[in-house]
């Protein structure tokens, strides 16, 4: 597609300064864009790019706007960055509408229902009584067990897998590999020693506008359902086991795992390989280090937790800012040894 | 489908108070049923669910009958939670078992051997050679490689992949998005500074009875074979490293990883982000914490481990308590070095 | 296939010891070999097993071919586990190459572009503008977006999804379940807690001879590229965020993620589970330890480090070995505590 400043203006009530027919065909930063690119202008660390860049257009803010004549054409807006990111949330939602139909060589099955202006991309599995809302996207070769339903604008990417009951609601988007209603981790240990698999007959529940990234895995409730509530963001290859539920607009790091009925509150940030145990209650607004690992309920919001087991995370780092100096540490000790030692036979003699 | 009291008291040996034409569809925890539903009572702590709750049928514990009449049909067991388990494998059993028959759109190869009352799923690939017994289901959209074996009665779900002469035996349940037989990780430095890949020419061999979560990844051996044994039990995100092996009943959490050549015992819990060094040896019935990171052989049975390296747990928690403390415990050595100078100076005074 | 000792010999140009007609056709362990198996001895520590194995062939180094006769028909050559290398190289080579063609119940768009003897297995999905380089194999169930370029002879493995407008060079290894270009992790906080998506709309770049392991997920760029050059080994279970780039040759173990815009030097090694903050750079030849935390730049090269936050590994490993006898410590410090309040006694009682 290709697009002109004047027409690029237009959208984001923005002014031009240079020729209104300047087009551009794709999007760049300053210092990488080449002919045809279109870039923006919001930080004035790089305002010598503007002199360099061989960008045809650059959005700028009006602050930044040079005296002089430069060779990009300019369309000078308030916040040249939120212009930029809705050009091009606009521009990608116009490429997503381009698909739909059902493509040759998927399976929907006869009692499967799709709403209108449905994409279900080839070798894609659409089972029995699953629900497909309006405008969905199915990528190709994604699995949708029985009675699954998907609520309208969600998209979901290739590869994906969700086992029977599980619901997703609408404005979802789901990435390539992920898992959704795979069986919890639940066995009961018998007197030989193995392990008698304890039926997981529970679903998946998953809100709206709920981000899930690449190979993420969030098993099914061993009864009633596992649930990611409205506006959470789950980033890649985490692991949320049987029963948890985590709560609005909550935003987890990659290759977090969250153990079995672990509950997460709203507006909790989490950072990548943090651990969670299972049976735990973590507070709104909670902010949990990478790495850290969470072994008891958070109560208060707001509360800031690092290191595995976790606490608090100014005591945290000054903790292991001792722990760093720990052989020293030792040695002083020693030496505090020694002059005590010394301070005895001192007072021995002088008592003597 | 639809239950009658009866026909489930009959199946459980259970007493029926209440109507035995009482229907149910679903099955529901307590404090959550609706009408239509089926559920147990087995813990007294949700004894005051049952003035309330909306289940249609309730499994009850002779002891939990209550005396006056109640609005849902109960059936009277020895254990409730025993009963209800045994219901819902039945149930669970009687959906597979639907599941046969090689669908459309699947490609089996014409040297491939399928035993009896096998289900292929939709664009599943079951190459040259691979010997898929009696009762198994393969869900859609899995790749079986040339001369895989798989064993009676197990399922694999969607998405899974099997490389080239990888064996898994009977009674495995393999969720979605595993990968196993994957080229385990081998590369030889060269003097330039790239690395030349070592092939890897051996297989993973997975006995009966091992259940492996979602999106869990086995790599074949460099020669020689990846060993899981029977009724291992792997979570979700697992990584297995070539030429490990894993005893017999061993369950290991999620996101897990183990290096290669590593030998792991029988009956072994493992907690979830555990890391082990490659080319150890751990005691049977070892105990294993969550994010612990295990760089030595293990000799003894029933030793727990926690920390990263890690220690014996009980010792870990007592040095961690003083870690929480360091800066304090800092503190004191200061307070001491200034408590010994100033009897120092004392009994230098003293001395003069 | 069917190899004779003479066949092999001549193309390791070793010398035969019994008869050229002996014939293998499985490669073993020299301790698990049996009749038909090529093996060989490399390692003076497995001398005793040429009186025991049933191997039919085995390849030996010079100065280990026994004085008196044995069984299996020996070849004699300079370094023997070069040679094995070389063959079982070679067998794989073979059996690559005889893949080829477009298997049925594939989807080649019209305006896809394929190379010579390329290979696209069953269901797998090859989008429009795609362009297919010669000798690459893709196995089935892989998805390759819109405008995807894979370089010649790179190999895919089933199931792997690469998302458009993404790039592989020419030698790479790709196995099943590796996402390549799934969304950024980026959103931006909006007034009433809930996250707006920030659309990721760059690309990833994969440079030659690159492996890349099982189930690892590699994120788009927001704008610009994520980039992995050439040489680079990737492990299972990887997270690589967007904008990420990975210099020539470096080695990462499984299960460790990289944050957004982290920039990995040159011949790295990088252990298991080991995290990195975003927005950070390290410098060539920094070697990782498994499960450690990186949080800020590494200058210097050839820096080893351990621990969460990550200090140089020695340093690391003696405050380690102080933090596990930190209980006697703080013991002393109680004892060093009380001994000194009774110098201070005595002194007091001295003065007096």
């Amino acid at each position: 597609m290709e697009y002109t400043a004047k027409s690029i203006a237009n959208l984001i009530s923005g002014e031009i300064i240079g020729s209104p027919n300047t087009k551009v065909t794709t999007i760049s930063k300053i210092q990488e864009a080449q002919k045809g690119a279109l870039s923006f202008l919001a930080n004035p660390a790089y305002l010598n790019y503007l002199n360099t860049t061989k960008a045809s257009i650059v959005l700028i803010n009006k602050e930044f706007v040079p005296k002089e004549r430069i060779k990009p054409t300019l369309i000078v807006v308030d916040d040249s960055y939120k212009a930029f990111a809705t050009l091009v949330n606009l521009s990608q939602k116009l490429k997503n509408v381009e698909l739909s139909g059902i493509e040759n060589n998927s399976f929907v099955h006869k009692e499967a229902i799709l709403g209108e202006n449905v994409y279900i991309g080839a070798f894609s599995y659409i089972s029995q009584n699953a629900v497909i809302g309006d405008n969905v996207k199915i990528y190709p070769q994604v699995y949708i067990g029985e009675n699954v339903e998907i609520g309208e604008n969600t998209i979901i990417h290739p590869g994906v897998k969700v086992y029977h009951d599980c619901k997703i609601d609408k404005n979802c988007i789901i990435h390539s590999g992920v898992i959704i209603g795979s069986d919890g981790f639940g066995f009961a240990p018998q007197k030989d020693g193995t392990y008698l698999k304890i039926q997981q007959i529970g679903n998946v529940v998953i809100e709206e506008n709920v981000e899930i990234g690449s190979n993420t895995t969030i098993d099914r409730a061993t009864l009633g359902s596992t649930i990611i509530k409205s506006g959470v963001k789950l980033d890649n290859l985490i692991q949320i086991a049987h029963n948890v539920e985590i709560d609005q607009n909550t935003v987890i790091a990659a290759q977090t795992g969250i153990a079995g009925s672990t509950k997460i509150g709203k507006n909790c940030l989490i950072g990548g390989q943090a651990g969670f145990v299972g049976h735990i209650k973590i507070a709104d607004k909670t902010n949990i280090g990478a790495q850290a690992g969470i072994v008891k309920s958070v109560k208060n919001e707001g509360t800031i937790l690092l290191g595995s087991p976790a606490f608090e995370l100014t005591k945290f780092h000054k903790s292991y800012s001792v722990f760093k100096n720990l052989p020293e540490m030792r040695n002083e000790i020693e030496d505090l040894k020694k002059q005590i030692k010394l301070l005895e036979e001192k007072l021995g003699t002088t008592n003597k």
